[in-house]
């Protein structure tokens, strides 16, 4: 169902009746692309999930109202600066970016959504974005999302995007989606920038509900760094162009939408902690034997934001005493004496102690790029998994020299 | 009061009563000291923080019971294997440690404290461990501490020791402690290894009360690396060699003796702060006008912990953009518009922006050794005071080959 090589030229306009473009509007010292537009054709239900952070970024405020109808049609995002710390000022400079693309584009300023990512603490150069929203709107292509895909990126090191396609109410429907993240990495209720196009027909108030479930147990299971950023935002645009019979209630069509949903973010989560910055290699943390899923979710995370266990990942050193003390100190209630931790398919604790397992066997799991930790806490059914990377000197090189 | 320098020699053996010594048994691979004992002449006063992390170690559940009766005489403590995760053989081993040393000191076995530090999952090396005892019940000193504080050390790049003097009751009363701590730094309720000597007389539930308040304020304030260990312990010991009459009550003689432990906490948890692994900055991060207490602790920890500003400091980037953002994602209800952020004496942020300070004045401040950090958050009178380091390379370094 997820198909990111082959259409990912596609990206966001795989489903019918988008349109996209990203281009360099000189926001970024580089010359890199930092701006992008998604465009539906047609009103669009939309549905998102923001920050916790009580930091929250303009642009966060501004596109919160704008979904509050569960109505819209564009998305523009900006990367370079993050319009955050701007006070009332960024709040008006977000409003005016959203009321600049709707004359651009035809559309009432409370159906775009907004959205930004960079450096805290500056103020958006409203000149430099508005002639970028001219080029962007100009450049609309109905076959290559790509351009809207890397506008989006920071420090990532590649492009995440994907689409899939299933079948809804007896139509064929489309799905796109593009993602950033590399650092400042740890969602909570909603992620880094990730924008999701559907040419499915469903009630907003669904697309929501489905939009939160998926987030749950994808987006919010990264980790980089642990610092949790001031402008996350998934949005989700259902402009209904497949012609499906639209989704009113929780029926076979609402769980294969959400379903697909989660595959693609699912796969964009993993993708963005395998880009984590500065990263070597790719951990998934699954904990099972838990009494909820909170515990479960707690016990990963507390392992994965480790710099302790992060680092000796970095070193390919098989240092399972220091995931011991990260379960221990998670605040999950346990008994040593039934947690177990593998390292790969190799358990290297279980009954209170060391299994005495093969070191050379232990060491070649730690070379490899893509490592599973599975930690059972003997302690019920329930079950987490959390995806994360290493700790490596090129985390602290970019983010000891990213803003100077 | 503090005297850190002119009787750093001296360190736990300063009071009168006490003898110590450490010596190289052969633990550690490098031949570095690695068994220290510390000795009262007579039984004394006991108390004792412990971590929280449920994966306590075997000498931590060992220890609890021997202060549990508020009465000991002898600290055993090794470095280099941690005892940790080593199920119910450890214990044996670390309730092994404490009879032997016992024997050889003519003592019983529950007034004794056993202590470690080092590799977690590894059983300690008994023979080798015994014949340390024995080396260092054979040079037990009453006038040089030294070699105790250096024999706890493992990642530390300096011996952490102290001592102090002040009047109780009439008499003269003295204090020594020695302390150790680098990395896998995040108290809870105690920390790290410190072990405190005083030959003041005070009744032990008044000591346990004191030593609780006062690591309330200092250890638990530390962060190096959010990692809280499985084998952290503070431990008291006064022996009343000073003939002071026993302290029974909250009086002015308990108020001293309170503060004199406080000074010396702080003085050590600022020291391990800054001797953090890799560390080449020393960082306080004050915030004041928060609710209560543990909002100001929160908010304090969550910029402490944040990767993301860390390296900024390592980097030397007055990044407040992502000091910002750990304030508003500490999980403490906040207004953006109430609260400002100072880097040294310049305020950065006020009013929900930028306050356009000056950026080479702020270079400046952030190529100082020490930097403090002041946040507050409008919201009320409480504060409260957090010391941590930056995050190099040498962290990654250190911990990415530490056990290799």
């Amino acid at each position: 169902m997820f198909s990111s090589d082959d259409n990912m030229q596609a990206g966001v306009v795989f489903p019918q009746g988008f349109r996209a473009a990203g281009v360099s509007a000189g926001i970024k010292k580089s010359g890199k692309k930092d701006v992008a537009l998604i465009v539906s054709d047609r009103p669009a239900a939309v549905a998102a999930v923001f920050t916790q952070n009580r930091m929250a970024a303009a642009p966060v405020v501004v596109a919160r109202e704008a979904v509050a109808d569960g109505r819209a049609r564009v998305v523009i995002v900006n990367s370079g600066v993050a319009n955050a710390c701007t006070g009332a000022a960024g709040v008006n400079d977000a409003r005016d970016t959203a009321a600049y693309a709707a004359a651009r584009l035809g559309c009432r300023p409370d159906e775009v959504v907004v959205a930004s990512t960079g450096v805290i603490g500056k103020r958006l150069p409203m000149d430099i974005l508005r002639a970028g929203i001219d080029a962007a709107a100009a450049a609309l292509s109905a076959t290559d999302g790509s351009t809207a895909a890397e506008a989006i990126m920071t420090t990532d090191t590649c492009m995440k995007a994907g689409t899939a396609e299933t079948g809804l109410g007896g139509k064929s429907v489309r799905f796109g989606i593009i993602a950033k993240g590399s650092g400042m990495i740890q969602p909570d209720m909603a992620t880094m920038l990730c924008f999701i196009t559907t040419d499915a027909a469903i009630a907003p108030a669904l697309l929501q509900e489905a939009l939160r479930d998926v987030t749950g147990t994808t987006f919010n299971m990264i980790s980089v760094d642990g610092d949790m950023s001031t402008n996350d935002m998934v949005a989700v645009l259902a402009n209904g162009a497949a012609g499906n019979a639209e989704i009113r209630e929780k029926n076979a069509d609402y769980h294969r939408l959400r379903d697909t949903l989660h595959t693609l973010c699912a796969e964009m989560a993993r993708r963005i902690a395998a880009d984590g910055e500065g990263a070597t290699k790719f951990l998934t943390i699954k904990v099972g034997g838990a009494r909820d899923f909170a515990a479960a979710k707690q016990v990963a995370m507390s392992v994965a934001k480790s710099p302790l266990v992060k680092t000796a990942f970095f070193g390919e050193d098989p240092n399972w005493g220091r995931v011991a003390a990260a379960v221990g100190y998670a605040g999950v209630p346990l008994d040593p004496e039934r947690v177990s931790i593998a390292f790969g398919g190799i358990t290297v604790y279980r009954g209170g102690v060391s299994t005495g397992s093969d070191e050379g066997a232990l060491r070649r799991i730690m070379q490899e790029r893509e490592i599973t930790l599975t930690i059972d806490l003997g302690d019920g059914d329930a079950a987490a998994t959390v995806w994360t990377c290493d700790l490596s000197y090129d985390y602290v090189k970019i983010n000891g020299e990213y803003r100077t």
